[in-house]
């Protein structure tokens, strides 16, 4: 019989959403008729820019007439992309980035765990803590990390705790690690990072001969104009840093795939017998080997939220959730519940009332008001007694949540 | 510094493709004015079929307006896709295939890679030569096998020859393996397996308690009635094997990406300490972590190619470059050149003249006729003396193609 990756034992309980998923369908089972507000996973609610919505029916109809048809795109994606990638994401803000750094993929979730496949499994990892759980799943599966302990901390990894002393950004760790998992805004927190505080990062990374893996899926949630959007605003950091960015929660891309990673040129690893290796070019082969390419139609819809047009729908989404998040923040508040993020992040992050645990009180929501939100507990340790609550709804279920959170607390 | 993964370090140069394209873009840069045709990579020519680009345009306004606006999917893909498939491919035929079983995804390729994280690193892995090069290079990269020795071939993988003596279909392995890589029909070869030879796989794989992976992309191309199109025609498939199915070739889907692998429940592998695991699990973990679902309007473009017009338009497409292979077929053969498939495959495998080597020929084509081919020794050892002509191209290149090959052979 064929072995299996026994490391996927080691993994404790369903990913996250699923086992969300899975309380919320066992309650309509019993509960057929109440009206259920799913604020848990963080799902985009209103439709597609109608630039990208254009761009993507003309790729379409490119594809329907021989003399326009196109078959394989390149694996790392288009250059018209790629380019308006660079020409707006970053040269706006002075970063150094190539077009030929830039690689395309069907989403950030996707590029997060598949980013491992170059890295050999004795690296040591740091993690935020609480954290997007498939950073530490992704990290479980590739066997680099040991057996989960009672708390279901895995062996192994490097956990840097985000708690209400520390704004929830991390110290640096007290030894010295080889990968860095940060991410700004941060998912389930909402917490920036100020450019002294990535200036740290970038520093010991380049001290320790560390990589720091940077996600930054939700950058445009920014609104302090002080605050970095990307990693590569920190001198140095393209020398140490891979960025993740994503179109799912800007141009509302969730069903739709499309994200994208940065690998710079100068980025080195080191083989066993000491040799420099390049990142890049690793990456690169990764994609032409166990990928190939995003459909060419969302690729133009991607191209399209670089228009004049798709900059302004891009930016009346971002803002419609932010408007979510707010309301949100101040109902929280009022009901004297202790919340954190939703400023710069589309996330706020909320203390649970009378010391609940996460998942109690994810439970006595959904029973008693039908709110889904996110247990705290489910992004590691540090998360345990708060929850999350995504601003990407409808206005009228926001409001409506909000009212049903002030009969029940 | 973080350490890379070494065993990318075991690859023999390029992937195939790239390499192909870099050899192209070379004598291009010499001869700007030639008209290159290229038969060398598979990709498809024909533009999407009608029904398809109605099922896409129609689900991109659905994601265009809030009231039927979807976000993320199931990471396994839509029911509606999902149980299309077995109504059309599977129940047509008998299998026992449940909806269930059904993993969509963006690309076989992706899949093939893929599927090696719900493995471990100590089976023993036997693949065909010639062989479509990601099921090699995948392996090499997870660390499945020892360096290449002077031929390219790697250490640890068990190589199934095939070549005009045995039909271009193994034998089997003289020795116990726990994977088993099987195309049919076979990409670069052409060749089919019967029932018979297929029934001696089954057997063989539930006797040494070995999983077959079963690569069926090119099934829509089989015109023998006899020849079966799915492992699971074949009685006690269930148990023992993985099949992989892609629309690139059929509805031409190459640039727009979708694909699904079949993983029965009654999949079994084992873990360290001899418990059997279910795979169906191991990989619905794999989907639900480093996966997020198919974009929505390709999954419902794939779908109406079971509709009674996608058929027909799908059915069409296939013959359209059969009739391209049969072409090339009688055309080489009136050259004097040996050659086999192109009768249930979109792929012509062809003896070099002179017994030149596949490089040498591959560059003689292309300096004296620009055609561009795909050289057999690309896809391994016992390629050597072959190259590949694929059939998807438009008649006007095939017909050109064939006129400029009389003139140099």
């Amino acid at each position: 019989m064929a072995y299996i990756n026994d490391n996927f034992l080691k993994l404790k309980a369903g990913y996250l959403f699923p086992e969300i998923a899975r309380r919320v369908k066992v309650f309509q089972q019993s509960h057929a008729d109440a009206k259920i507000i799913r604020m848990g996973i963080g799902d985009v609610t209103e439709p597609l820019p109608p630039a990208c919505v254009t761009a993507m029916h003309n790729a379409v109809d490119e594809l329907a007439r021989r003399e326009t048809f196109r078959g394989y795109g390149p694996e790392q994606g288009y250059d018209f992309l790629r380019e308006a990638i660079v020409k707006n994401d970053y040269l706006p803000r002075s970063c150094e980035v190539a077009a030929d750094e830039v690689f395309i993929s069907d989403g950030s979730k996707c590029d997060g765990g598949n980013i491992l496949d170059i890295f050999a499994k004795d690296n040591s990892i740091a993690v935020m803590d609480p954290v997007y759980p498939i950073y530490v799943d992704t990290n479980v599966m590739a066997g680099h990390t040991g057996d989960a302990d009672a708390s279901g901390e895995y062996g192994g990894l490097t956990y840097l705790r985000c708690n209400p002393e520390n704004n929830f950004t991390p110290d640096l760790p007290g030894k010295s690690v080889n990968l860095i998992y940060l991410c700004f805004p941060n998912n389930p927190t909402g917490a920036v990072a100020s450019k002294q505080t990535l200036a740290k990062w970038v520093d010991y990374a380049r001290s320790n001969d560390a990589i720091i893996l940077y996600d930054a899926a939700y950058e445009a949630y920014i609104t302090d104009p002080a605050i970095p959007h990307s990693i590569y605003e920190i001198p140095g950091a393209r020398d140490v840093a891979i960025e993740f960015r994503s179109f799912s929660k800007t141009a509302g891309f969730t069903g739709v795939r499309c994200a994208y990673t940065v690998v710079p040129h100068t980025l080195m690893g080191k083989s066993k017998d000491g040799q420099q290796v390049s990142l890049h070019k690793l990456w690169n082969r990764r994609h032409n080997t166990k990928f190939n390419g995003v459909f060419y139609a969302v690729q133009r819809g991607a191209e399209a939220t670089y228009s004049p047009e798709g900059k302004q729908q891009v930016r009346a989404l971002v803002d419609f959730y932010l408007a979510n998040a707010k309301i949100i923040r101040e109902s929280l508040t009022q009901l004297g519940l202790k919340s954190y993020g939703g400023v710069n992040a589309p996330y706020v992050w909320v203390q649970t009332p009378g010391k609940a645990s996460s998942w109690d009180f994810f439970d006595r929501l959904l029973n008693e008001t039908h709110v889904v939100t996110t247990p705290g507990s489910g992004f590691g340790k540090s998360g345990e007694g708060f929850f999350r609550v995504s601003a990407f709804n409808s206005r009228e279920n926001v409001l409506e949540a909000m009212q049903r959170l002030k009969r029940c607390i």
